[in-house]
């Protein structure tokens, strides 16, 4: 029998030099550096960089490149008008799919696939992202589109954006942690996605408006939505003991549970979990922090054996929460962290590119004729 | 040494029952049935419907999909004003995948992904794609947009509403084969990645946005466009002998010569060259045919005993300029064919689906540490 590689589970199709994982351990690395590190002292401007280049900057070239990224926040006047003439109920992934799709139209460069300009392209989108992320969440509160601010960093300026108000410190650096431990996370489907469509040498744009509709669907960048849901439907911490149990009981799937890759403590969790632990201690468990709380001790006492542990979209949505983002702006925002981990990759495969053209077992009828219409049943 | 599957070459991945391809005997089918005979006798709207059904309609069930493709060809008014604010100058290409984009803003079905859904979303797309490629090379040759006319066949709408004129039984009849011999060709790099897309449960827009991004590249749909290009490089029949001779002599790639599936001639090459041939005899040689013969000739004499033949691009673009078709809208016309196959694989995908999450073999560095920026080179 001819055998099937269902999910291209375990095919290797390419070498990387970017991120290493290994789900058995729970290690997850960008350039051998493990993630804690990076969420620990770096920023997402610097990972972009290494991610962008395989290195660590200097303090010049990082420099530069923040002043890149600063310099290029502002998106063309042509589609700030066209994202808010958008139905505001819309889904925001599938503004954000458009809009950045839009955004290639008033790229003088977009067309252009060589490495120098879909670097150059690479950082105008990292930029732009955010401000496209942002005007999204307004149009869809009914609310007008904030401009960005250059004297702020990365994360503190999409706050502001969000919500018209400079963040604390605080609140930028947590946004800042949670865009690090996003922004790259090896061959996952929306990465996958992006170099499939650079297979064909299309153009950056192509790539990345491919990613975001890969990563909308729920098996991927709608998790920690969907954590949401399922901590609404508790409802209040005294709840949490026995929703839980009953689940586990039935078998049903429990959102934010379990990594394809990972059979250990998602590493990423771990950062979310103790930052948000902190934040907790500091400033009073909020209900949201509680029910977690009650579900994690659970999970990993029935299921940890088994290699089941909460993944990080089973943090994430609650460190956004206490940002006062809505839930349904997470997958947006994980677009704005991955968008770095995508164009990073595609510039990488570009250098060695191969036409990706898998095959299918055809398992349909042979040998057939056409009939004509009046012969039919 | 690990083992790399570059390309995904020869890797299987799933089972379908749609289309199966022998490229070392040059066979297509869809459904068991061969190419020819479905351009022969069959039309796109047929094609198209039994893709999405695995199966041939009877009569009732042909008159009544027609009729639902007809009843979808109108898009929203919106979408036309976006349309036409987009920069004329840009790629068709990245406007179609903003429009098609744009238009699941307006779909008030397109968050759902069950297969009903699926099904219902697939016959408006197809419907659609046709108007939205139509408005956009009007709109790239700064004309007005034409409406789609319900009373004409698919093939024959969408070159009035390029042109403005209604074409002729044969015109007509000349793009439906093309349309035809374009609507599936199994696991092709676009269907591919509206299949990866589709695998993380994310909705049909976003899988034929992604689609037509893979589509876009010069190594996919990009090739009949570079085909006409080199048709237009040699000028005049004359020069074509000498053309060809020397960039073999020098192993240039030829555009429209070879392919990654076929080592035979490909079965709808010869459809199209005989089409192509029936209207040269009848209304008398047109340069780009001469060009071609000559070409044809030459290639198929000095490489056709090695597997390399001229594919289906090398006469597509011939066959769309005897049609008064520029060669900036190849590709969204191949959009507009594809479409069907795009949906259809998506649909029979989603059966059973399974989250593509293949794997890169890490060659980066090992047990490295986070440096403090003062502390670096």
């Amino acid at each position: 029998m001819t055998e099937i590689a269902k999910g291209l589970e375990g095919v290797l199709f390419t070498e990387s030099k970017l991120t290493f994982i290994d789900g058995a351990q729970g290690i997850l690395t960008h350039l051998g550096i493990p993630i804690q590190e990076w969420a620990e002292n770096s920023t997402f401007e610097e990972l972009s960089f290494a991610l962008l280049h395989a290195k660590l900057p200097s303090a010049a070239e990082l420099a530069k490149f923040d002043a890149e990224l600063r310099a290029n926040r502002e998106i063309p006047a042509e589609l700030i008008k066209e994202i808010s003439s958008f139905p505001p109920a819309a889904n925001p992934m599938q503004m954000l799919r458009t809009a950045i799709s839009a955004l290639g139209l008033y790229d003088a460069q977009s067309e252009d696939t060589s490495e120098a300009a879909r670097y150059a392209i690479s950082v105008r989108l990292i930029a732009q992202f955010s401000t496209v992320s942002a005007a999204i969440a307004r149009v869809h509160n009914r609310q007008d589109i904030v401009a960005p601010r250059a004297d702020l960093t990365h994360a503190a300026n999409f706050l502001y954006m969000l919500s018209g108000k400079e963040p604390s410190a605080e609140q930028a650096k947590l946004f800042d942690i949670a865009l690090v431990l996003h922004a790259d996370h090896g061959m996952n489907a929306s990465t996958f996605t992006a170099i499939a469509t650079s297979s064909t040498l299309s153009d950056m744009y192509s790539c990345v408006v491919s990613a975001i509709g890969a990563l909308k669907g729920p098996l991927h960048g709608g998790a920690n939505e969907a954590v949401m849901d399922m901590l609404d439907e508790v409802g209040t911490p005294d709840k949490a003991a026995d929703y839980i149990t009953k689940k586990l009981d039935n078998k049903e799937k429990i959102m934010g549970v379990g990594h394809r890759v990972y059979k250990n403590f998602d590493p990423r969790s771990r950062v979310l979990r103790d930052y948000a632990e902190h934040v907790a201690n500091k400033e009073g468990k909020s209900n949201y922090y509680q029910i977690l709380e009650t579900i994690e001790k659970i999970v990993v006492d029935r299921m940890g054996s088994r290699g089941i542990y909460p993944n990080v979209d089973f943090y994430s949505g609650t460190v956004y929460s206490d940002l006062g983002i809505s839930k349904e702006f997470f997958t947006t925002i994980f677009a704005l962290a991955r968008v770095s981990g995508w164009c990073a990759s595609v510039i990488e495969y570009t250098r060695d590119n191969r036409l990706l053209r898998p095959d299918a077992v055809y398992t349909g009828a042979t040998d057939q004729h056409y009939v004509e219409l009046k012969d039919r049943q």
